[in-house]
């Protein structure tokens, strides 16, 4: 069979390539969905397991919170939609804690928490240390691990690169910046 | 055209089970929205039409926790975050009334009531018999129906399953619990 | 290549029909999550930049209830959930304001307020008017113009068509009202 009696049978399918596209768009607005539902969340990673089972994860982060940032405790009313302890997708018997997802009411006191953690040289938990990060879905964490080596590029260029939320990435080029995707 | 030719014209089109595997993926991606999505939610199956729109979906709801749950209702803040009937997507003209969704503010308060509401004999509304229910995907749904024959067998072998949360299936073998999916 | 051949090759391919179904159905429940997550929301379209950045885009819902709807703010206790300028997706250098996202608590309290808005001749702040709106998915958009022009056909036949939530259409046909999709 030839290159034309290929191209014929292609010439059957028009929309393989628009097929491609479609799930791709899909892909990315699920990712998005993904985001949007955990925009407001806190992970709590590495607080050893039953200290949070024992106190209930809500408890958990009041105590967290009251021993790091406790200017935070007083200024605003800082409000807990839900929490909750993320399910060990890899393997059950994995000796890693599993993290606590604190679902905020407001996105706001999410940022503000997190600020104050950057701002720490670390935070800790009855005087043990361990990570507060933002949620991302699984499809973000992937993207934004692959940002972070064009960052270190553009940033040895000194093109000034930053990280937006959730995965996007900006630099400034000729006095202009730019993001993408 | 013989087998090696039928291959080759595959050949052109390698990413025909990546495309299956994607959609797939995308799949049951959505359905874990909707599952994560529905997740604070009870349904109200049963309840005869007229009276939820009379008093209100969520007045509906704080009368039949009196009715049945009097003790939840002193015990804690059970907050309601939105309260409505449900689309009835068949046929408008089925005699079968709507369900009502109630969206829980916090996963907890839904627990703590379709808990309690399994420990009754039946729940009533002015006497009369209705169901309370989670609030699944229709996908989870289905899954959750297959899962359900599997756990017939299971049982009748003595292997102690248990359908976890939304529609994973676990039992008991040779002393360990396993999980599927 | 013959006609029977062609079918022969499509023949190994028998899902190809099935597979762009699943890619719909897909968008399709992508697109109601969309709708689902926005359901709450209350878009301010053309205050002009800068005044929601000096106040917060949660005071200048507030300081806009205040001017067009006074009655609302006394009657009902109406709960922000989240106050957000929208991304400015197609250009950053666009002049138009970006759109102010407001996520009420309740569904309710977001028809009310549209409600209100649409009995009034315009809504306006500090004097100047603007555009309150609901908040939906761009497919859903798109699927709406579509429709109003299906609209007008039907109404100039005085079939009394409605559009409802979020896109879909309704009209009255021998006595029976019919609804698409």
């Amino acid at each position: 069979m030839d290159q034309r009696a290929r191209r014929k049978i292609r010439g059957n399918h028009p929309s393989r390539t628009e097929t491609r596209k479609r799930i791709r768009q899909n892909e990315n607005s699920v990712r998005e969905l993904w985001d949007n539902i955990k925009h407001a969340n806190i992970r709590i990673i590495g607080v050893p397991e039953g200290e949070e089972r024992d106190k209930g994860a809500e408890n958990l982060f009041v105590k967290i919170i009251e021993e790091n940032f406790p200017h935070l405790r007083k200024e605003t009313d800082i409000q807990v939609q839900e929490a909750q302890t993320a399910p060990n997708k890899r393997s059950p018997k994995r000796p890693t804690p599993r993290h606590i997802i604190i679902k905020m009411s407001k996105i706001k006191d999410k940022e503000r928490i997190l600020k104050a953690a950057r701002e720490r040289p670390q935070v800790t938990y009855k005087g043990k240390p361990f990570r507060l990060s933002a949620d991302f879905s699984v499809e973000t964490l992937q993207a934004r691990r692959e940002w972070h080596n064009i960052f270190e590029v553009l940033k040895g260029k000194n093109l000034q690169p930053r990280i937006l939320y959730p995965s996007r990435l900006s630099f400034r080029m000729e006095g202009e910046i730019k993001s993408f995707p």
